[in-house]
Parts: structure tokens; C-alpha cells; sequence
């Protein structure tokens, strides 16, 4: 008689998978079940590791495919200890844990990274753009909105270019409004105050294209810079990016890479930090801080030395950064968002044309249900031309989304 | 109070982990759980996939990192067919499952790749030296061996150049003898055939260097070829390849990969097939055929558009297969095999100490514990002179496996 068991039968004595971890390698417990923590696994498989998560559902992207999950709420200190009991580090795949929290795991010797001194910046808005302004880096004129008054004061200084914004819980474009006038800000501020959202209020700064730089950094103070990305956002959500950023000059380039590191060092940054940021004619101001492996860097997996996924977990375990040259003249990667209904192709089948058409292009996808406008995946493809590349990518992504060529193009 | 569950805990109501696979994605059983299948693992999460995996044991290297695991015996047809049970296709990181049992599983309906009639030229050597010698593709002298007199027939028509081999089941040196003198070979084929193992022999071909032509072919029967490389054995285990195999011209290299291609196509073999050769001042002959990624394609996962594990997958589904240009100039992998004893130095400070030194060097570890002469691992290193390029991965490689560096190198 044969004896077959399901490894995932077996009854745990520690909390979590103790057979998911190589003796003598380092656990890093990753707090959040995304595609950031599927992709950070996956590093982690070939450095000789494995992340343990704390996941909220056993179907969630990252939990599908680790070998160590615990399934607990991210909010609850409980839950994080588990997590963290015997790892050598905790980081996240969002900013949504409880700074408190982060605390205690501290004074109990948990090594989190990044710290929530240095969290803070990428939780708290208006924390972020007090500090950054303090430091002396280019951020828009900004204010903290606490009444319709306070919202109306600003309105005037900026003359109506007002963004209004959650001081917390914003991705992906909530979180953010573009009041057309006076009055649409006011009430809209008079409603999220009653509902307990913290709010500020920043310029709407007009701009020619956004940019991302990120940086790593080792709590040893180590930092390493990737090439600065252009991104194009859609909606709020970021829908492609060019590495190296077109028509940059070196100099423009590496100022950028050296606001990074700096930010990075001056907030004590652990991990993988990425800068969005607004050109305007070659002047930058700072949009968002993101401590974490970023949307903007996914191109790193098939376009640089060294991936962000690989990258962040070298980092929070305070090892040598690696090299981050770029692998190829040019990578973009375009994100597939779930269409307005799943095709009714197969998923398999639309990877199969788009590889039948573009054997270069590399599919990344993150076991994700459809649903209209989630991140479902991305495409990374390298070539020597950014237009004729950008515009590859973005066929392959939208055949993904869509199972039809946006060219019509029809294969021989 | 805190729910804090371990998925590992709970009980499965179908063979292995169903949540462990995304809605509408193929699911791929690997036989086998070494290195080969966890980095099988690697490439599915990127494909949005999860392998299912047949494993002796949950600490094995690939069971360790997987997230839907059945222990089981790869020699048992009940183990086999549970494996196999929803998958879109069975595959391999090893070549000694029954091929009686294959059959039954086509039989029952499973997309076996490589099918058994491949799949017996990787597993019995005389039947494939027979084989590949009617097709006429360049192999050395060989003779069955069922009798010590059969044995010295052979030994006297190659002049006493004769290496013995075992039909079935060596692998890295193991189940090949080279006897000195015919009293040495008739005791050992006596001795062999006494304990039931099955013989051939054949003629030990003089060499400059070994090559490896590694391609990759779906059962549709698309065929991709990757650069040729050039290996080095070290006691019949491959200890660095180089890629592409340096002093080659374009025109020989198209051959090799031609006769590659060829062999997968006549052979039906799917999946990855690499064709280990003897170069001889341009001339060749066939040494080994392995069906299944192999350790002179672990460079395809840094060095290459596509690695062979994702191509792998690819092929074993049917799907088009992957760009396979190089990344850069040359890209040299170097393994780390057990030394003598395991360094006092801590694995992740090695590691430490060769990315410090080489940032670009990509180190890829399997989870397994240190056993002297166990492949543990290995070092990719790209760059533009191969010559250099295989000294520093070489000095990596040597430095993880004994914790000093063989140059006498200090830091500053």
C-alpha cells in the first residue's frame, strides 16, 4: 500500500512550516500576501531561503506558492508575533501596519525593516512632506487640512491648484481628489473630516512626465541606485515604465539617484525605497515615498543585475547589495489591470500568442482572479529602441487584458 | 483574540494543496525534489503557476520551497497517479521513474513529457548509443556487455581504450568504471553482472574539452537551441560552464545546435534535452543526453532571455517557447559543491563576503546541508571576457564552499 500524504497535512508544533527553511539560512517574515511578497518569495527560492508570510487569505497571490504561511490579521500584535517568532527580519509588502505595533516587535528584539520611525514617511503624508520640506528636498507647497478653513487658506495661496489627499491609506490613486472648485473642496473636506480621514492639502503641480528613482539601502547604510525609471500613470495607477528614463542626461540622472540615497539615509530608509517624482523641463519635485519593492522597479527582474525582490531581502538582512546595472540598453514593463471582463480566451492561450508573436517578452502574473482593474501582472520586454519597445510591451500587455491585438495584427 | 492559523495545518480534501494553484493556470507535477524541481518552482510563480511536486521527503530542496507537496515513492504508481491527478502535465528533475508506470499514467489520460519512448534514451545508455548510433548522429565505439568474454572482445578491438558504464541509473560519475588493464575489467563486468547491473561498454574517447548543446522542444514540436557551452568535470561531476564555449566558430556552434535540435525532433524528446559532447579538435561525438534542465543550463537564468526552467515548463505545456540570447558577452556558472567539511564561517557571512567582492556575482543556493562533493549550489557571473569572467567565479564559488578566498585576496 502506498502511502501518499499531503505535506500541507502534517500538524505544525512551532507557528508556521519549520521544513520551509534551509538550516543555518536567515527566515524573513514578509507582513502581506501581494504580488510584492509572491515576487520576494521567488528571490528567496534561489538565494537558498524562504519567506514566511503573514497572509490574510490562503488564495491571496503570495500565499499560493510559499511554503510558510500564517494566516492572521496584520493589525493584530499577536498575528505579527507569530510571524516574526525566529525570523531575522520583518518587512512588508505595504505601509499598513500599525506603527505601535512595529514598536513593541522592536523592544521584544524583533529587527524590523524598515523601522516605523522610518515607516512613518511612507504611512503619514503630511509627516512625509513636513519632514522632506525640513531636509530641504523639492517637495510642492503643501498644508495640513483640519477644517474647511484651513482647506479654503491654501486654496487661495495656491490659487484653486489644489490636490486634496488622505494623510493615510492611499494607493493606486484613493485617497486622492482634485476639487474643481472652492466649493467641491470644502464639502468634501466637511465629509472626510466626519468620516475620521486625516487629511492635507498640496499644489497641483503641472508636470511633463513623472520619474521613479529607487535606491536600497542596508541598515548598515549601504545604498545602491537603479537606473531612474519613467513612469506613466493611468488613472492613478502606474501603467508603464521606461529604464532608463528617455531623454535624461547623465547628470540629470544621477542627481536624481543622489536624492534617493540621500532621502534614503537622512529617514533611515532599510530595504528597497523608491522616490516617485514630477519633471517639469527638467525640475523635480517629490510625489510619493514607497518603502518597498515598487511597481516602478518590476523591470528589474528581467533588465538589471540584481532584481528589487532580491534587493530588499539582501537589505533588510543587512547583506552586500548587488550590482544594478541595467542588462540590456532599454526594459520597460507594461502592467496588465483586468479589462472590463475576463476574455473569453484562456489565460494560457493569450500568453501563447503574445509569446508567438514576441518570444522576448517576459510574463510576470501574480495567480490573481479578474476583476476590473486589478493588478493582474505585468510584461517586462528589453530592446536597444524606447519607442519601438514601449510600444512592443504595450501590445503584449494589452493582448493579455484583452486576448486582441490593439494593431489589428493578425499571424501569418 | 488573534486566529493565528497555520495553512500547513489544515486538512486537504483532494491530493495535495489546491489553493496552491491560480483559477485557470496549468498545473505541472515535477517528480522529483531536488534542485532541478525547486527551480522549477522559481519560474511557475512567475508564469502566475505553482508546480505540484512528488517528494521523498518535506526537507528535500524543492519540497522545502514548494506550496503543494505529496510525499511519496516516484517507483510507486498509486504516488505517481496522485501527483498527476488534475495536472496539466508530469515532468521530471530526474530520470529514474519507471517507464511501465509512464505508460499507464498515457494510458489514463496524463500528458507525460518527455513521453517513456524519449525518455529511455536518457535512462538506458546502450539503447541510446544504439539509437543514436542508426541515426547516425556521431557516437563512440560501444559494445553491449553481458559476459566477461563479450567484455574482452570489445577491450581488444579499441586497443584497451574502454570505459565501462552501468546501463541504468549513474549519474555524476557514479555507474562508470575505466579499468586499467582486461584482469581489471573482466573482474569488474563479473563482478557487476553477479550483482544484477546491466553493462555496455565503450571506447574512451580522447578529448580536448567537453561541450554541452542544451535546446528545449514542445510536443508540438517547436525547437530552441541556446548558445553552445563549454563544461568542465571535475571526478565526472560538471563543475563550470562556460557560455557560449569560447574558441568556437559561428559556423561549428550552428552545427552543434543543429545536431541538438535534430536529436530532440528524432528522438520525440519534450521539454529541455541537453547533449553533453566531447570536442576533439572540432570533431565530436556524443557523450551524454539528459531530458530535463540540466547543470550546463543553470547560466540560462542570468545569461539568457529566457532560463531553461521557465523554458522547461513552457515546452512540457505546449506553449511557444522563449527568446534564448544571451545577456551579455559571456556568462560563466561555477558550482559549489560540499567540501570537505562545512567552513566555520556561517553560510549567509560567505555569501556576504563574495558579494561584497563581486556584486555582480548571482549566487543560487538549494537548501540542502552541507554533505562533502554535494551540489549545493552555484555562481553565475556574466561579463565580457571569459577568461576573466571564470576566475571570479571561480574564486565565488571557492570562497562558499570553503569560507577563504584561493587568491589570498584581503580587504581593504
Amino acid at each position: 500500500m502506498t502511502i501518499v500524504s499531503s505535506v500541507n497535512d502534517a500538524v505544525q508544533d512551532a507557528p508556521g512550516n519549520p521544513a520551509a527553511h534551509a538550516p543555518g539560512q536567515p527566515i524573513v517574515a514578509v507582513i502581506g500576501d501581494g504580488q510584492l511578497a509572491r515576487m520576494m518569495q521567488t528571490a528567496a527560492i534561489e538565494l537558498g531561503q524562504s519567506v514566511r508570510l503573514l497572509a490574510g487569505t490562503r488564495e491571496a497571490s503570495a500565499a499560493q506558492v510559499a511554503a510558510d504561511v500564517l494566516l492572521g490579521d496584520y493589525r493584530e500584535i499577536d498575528a505579527l508575533r507569530a510571524a516574526a517568532s525566529g525570523a531575522s527580519a520583518v518587512t512588508f509588502d505595504h505601509e499598513h501596519v500599525p506603527s505601535e505595533h512595529l514598536r513593541t516587535l522592536i523592544e521584544e528584539g524583533v529587527s524590523v525593516q524598515p523601522g516605523p520611525h522610518a515607516l512613518l514617511y511612507a504611512q503619514d503624508k503630511l509627516e512625509q512632506r513636513t519632514k522632506l520640506g525640513e531636509l530641504g528636498f523639492p517637495v510642492p507647497r503643501f498644508s495640513p487640512v483640519t477644517s474647511p478653513e484651513e482647506a479654503a487658506a491654501f486654496f487661495e495661496e495656491v490659487s484653486g491648484a489644489v490636490c486634496l489627499k488622505a494623510r493615510r491609506g492611499g494607493y493606486d490613486g484613493h485617497g486622492v481628489w482634485f476639487p474643481k472648485d472652492l466649493a467641491e473642496l470644502e464639502t468634501l473636506v466637511l465629509d472626510l473630516l466626519e468620516r475620521g480621514v486625516g487629511l492635507m492639502a498640496e499644489e497641483k503641480v503641472s508636470f511633463d512626465r513623472e520619474l521613479s528613482a529607487m535606491v536600497a539601502r542596508t541598515p548598515s547604510g549601504e545604498v545602491a541606485a537603479w537606473p531612474v525609471v519613467e513612469s506613466e500613470q493611468s488613472d492613478g495607477i502606474c501603467h508603464r515604465a521606461i529604464a532608463p528614463a528617455p531623454e535624461m542626461s547623465p547628470e540629470q540622472a544621477a542627481s536624481l539617484q543622489r536624492l534617493a540615497c540621500e532621502i534614503a539615509s537622512k529617514l533611515d530608509v532599510t530595504g528597497v525605497l523608491a522616490v516617485e517624482l514630477f519633471d517639469k523641463g527638467g525640475q523635480y519635485w517629490i510625489n510619493e515615498l514607497a518603502m518597498r519593492p515598487h511597481n516602478t522597479g518590476h523591470w528589474t527582474q528581467d533588465g538589471s543585475l540584481t532584481s528589487q525582490f532580491e534587493q530588499h531581502l539582501r537589505a533588510v538582512l543587512d547583506l552586500p547589495l548587488g550590482a544594478t546595472d541595467p542588462v540590456a540598453p532599454v526594459t520597460v514593463m507594461v502592467n496588465t489591470l483586468g479589462g472590463p471582463e475576463d476574455p473569453a480566451e484562456p489565460l494560457p492561450s493569450r500568453m501563447a500568442q503574445v509569446w508567438r508573436r514576441f518570444p522576448a517578452a517576459k510574463i510576470h502574473l501574480y495567480g490573481k482572479e479578474h476583476r476590473p482593474g486589478r493588478k493582474l501582472g505585468h510584461v517586462n520586454l528589453s530592446g536597444t529602441d524606447a519607442a519601438a519597445t514601449a510600444r512592443e510591451a504595450d501590445l503584449a500587455a494589452h493582448y493579455l487584458v484583452y486576448g486582441r491585438w490593439a494593431d489589428g495584427w493578425v499571424a501569418e
